[in-house]
C-alpha cells in the first residue's frame, strides 16, 4: 500500500485533463480563470459584479463548484450566463475530471470568458490543474493580513490576488499595506487588485485586466 | 489500486489513535475541544480572550495546527501557556497522529483545558477526529449566512458554533437569524455562541460553557 504513489498518479492523471481541457478553450478562444479562496471572502460577489461590467462586450460560461448546494449558480443564472454547477458532495476541491464534465454541456462557440469558481478552501485547490489560463485567489481584508504567508502555495500558484471587502477595512484589524507586501514576498509576480463588491471600488481594474486577456 | 478503500483505512487508524488520545485525556481529567473554521474567522483571536478569561480559574494547554508558520502559537506564548505549534507543510487539516505526537511533548498533569485550533478549512477537518471531546466550528458574519448549508459536515459533526464578529454586523450582508437557522437546520442540537473578539461581547457565555465541561 503505497498511498504516495497513488496520490502522484492522481495527480498526473488530472493534469492530463487539465492539458486536454487547456487545448480545447484554446482552440476556442476561451480565456478561463480559476477562482479560488476561502468560503464567504466574495468569489460569487465578483463574478456577479463582473458579469454586470462585462456582460455587453463578452460572452461568459460560468462552472460552479461547491461542496454542497446550488445557491451560487442560482446567484449567477439570473444573468442569463450558460452555467454549470458541480456539487463534490463533501469533497474540498474541484478536479479538472469534474470541470471537463460540465464543459461537455455547455456550448463553447462564441464564449469568450470562461470562469470557473471552486470550493471555498485556500488550501486544497490549490494542488489542481484545472486547466485555466490562471488561477485568481480572492482575499477579504476580514480574513487578516497574514495569510499569505499562512497559506502561501495557493498564492505562488496564483497570477492574480484580488483583496475583496476593502470597504470593511475601517472595521477590522487588517493592515493591506502589509497583505500586500506579504502576498509579493510570497510571490513577486502577483498582480494585485483591491476590490468592494459593496462600493464597486476597484471592478473597473480587474474587468480592465479580463479584457486586456481576451483572445479576438 | 483501490483509493476509496485506503482512505478507509487512513480514517479506521486515525479513529484508533484519537480513541488513544481521548482515554489519556479522561484519564487525566481534561477536556478537549477541537476548534474549525476557515482561515481569518477568529479562531486564535476567540482562543486568545478564553485565555485571557479563564487562565486564573483553570490551566491550559493549546495545540496550534497551521499549514505553514508559527505565528498563532507565538501569539499564544505571551500568556505563559504551554503551546505546541504543528505546521503540516501543506497538509490541510490535522489528524490524530499529529496531535498524539504534540500531546507528547505536554506535560498533561493538572491541565483542565486543551485547546487544538486546526488547520483553517472549513471541509477536510470535518472529518478527523482528534480524541477531542467536542467540535467547536467558528463562523465568521462577514462570510456570509448561507455557509452552514454549503459546508455542512462541519456543521453536522460540531457541538458548538461560535458565531464570531458580530461587532461587523451592520456593515456586511450577512442576517444571524438566518444563519442560526441555517446551522440548525443541519445540526438541531447545536449549541450556539455569538461572539466579538473586539468588542468582547458573548466570550463570558462561551467561557461559561467551557467552566460547565471542565472535569473535577
Amino acid at each position: 500500500m503505497d498511498i504516495i504513489t497513488i496520490e502522484r498518479k492522481v495527480l498526473e492523471k488530472n493534469d492530463e485533463i487539465a492539458l486536454q481541457i487547456r487545448n480545447k478553450l484554446k482552440i476556442n478562444k476561451t480565456f478561463a480563470v480559476n477562482i479560488v479562496s476561502s468560503p464567504g471572502s466574495g468569489k460569487t460577489s465578483i463574478l456577479e459584479r463582473t458579469i454586470e461590467s462585462l456582460k455587453s462586450k463578452i460572452q461568459f460560461a460560468v462552472i460552479e463548484g461547491d461542496v454542497q448546494t446550488n445557491f451560487d449558480a442560482e446567484r449567477v443564472k439570473k444573468y442569463n450566463v450558460p452555467v454549470v454547477q458541480i456539487v463534490t458532495n463533501g469533497g474540498c476541491h474541484l478536479d479538472a475530471k469534474l470541470v471537463k464534465d460540465a464543459l461537455d454541456k455547455i456550448k463553447l462557440k462564441g464564449i469568450k470568458f470562461l470562469v470557473i469558481e471552486n470550493v471555498g478552501n485556500l488550501v486544497c485547490p490549490a494542488g489542481y490543474d484545472l486547466g485555466e489560463d490562471h488561477k485568481v485567489v480572492v482575499l477579504s481584508t476580514t480574513e487578516g493580513d497574514d495569510k499569505p504567508l499562512k497559506y502561501p502555495k495557493m498564492f505562488i500558484n496564483s497570477s492574480v490576488l484580488i483583496v475583496n471587502k476593502i470597504d470593511l477595512l475601517p472595521y477590522v484589524n487588517c493592515n493591506i499595506k502589509e497583505l500586500k507586501e506579504n502576498a509579493l514576498k510570497i510571490n513577486p509576480n502577483l498582480i494585485i487588485f483591491e476590490t468592494s463588491c459593496t462600493t464597486g471600488d476597484g471592478i473597473e481594474e480587474w474587468c480592465n485586466w479580463v479584457m486586456m486577456n481576451i483572445i479576438e
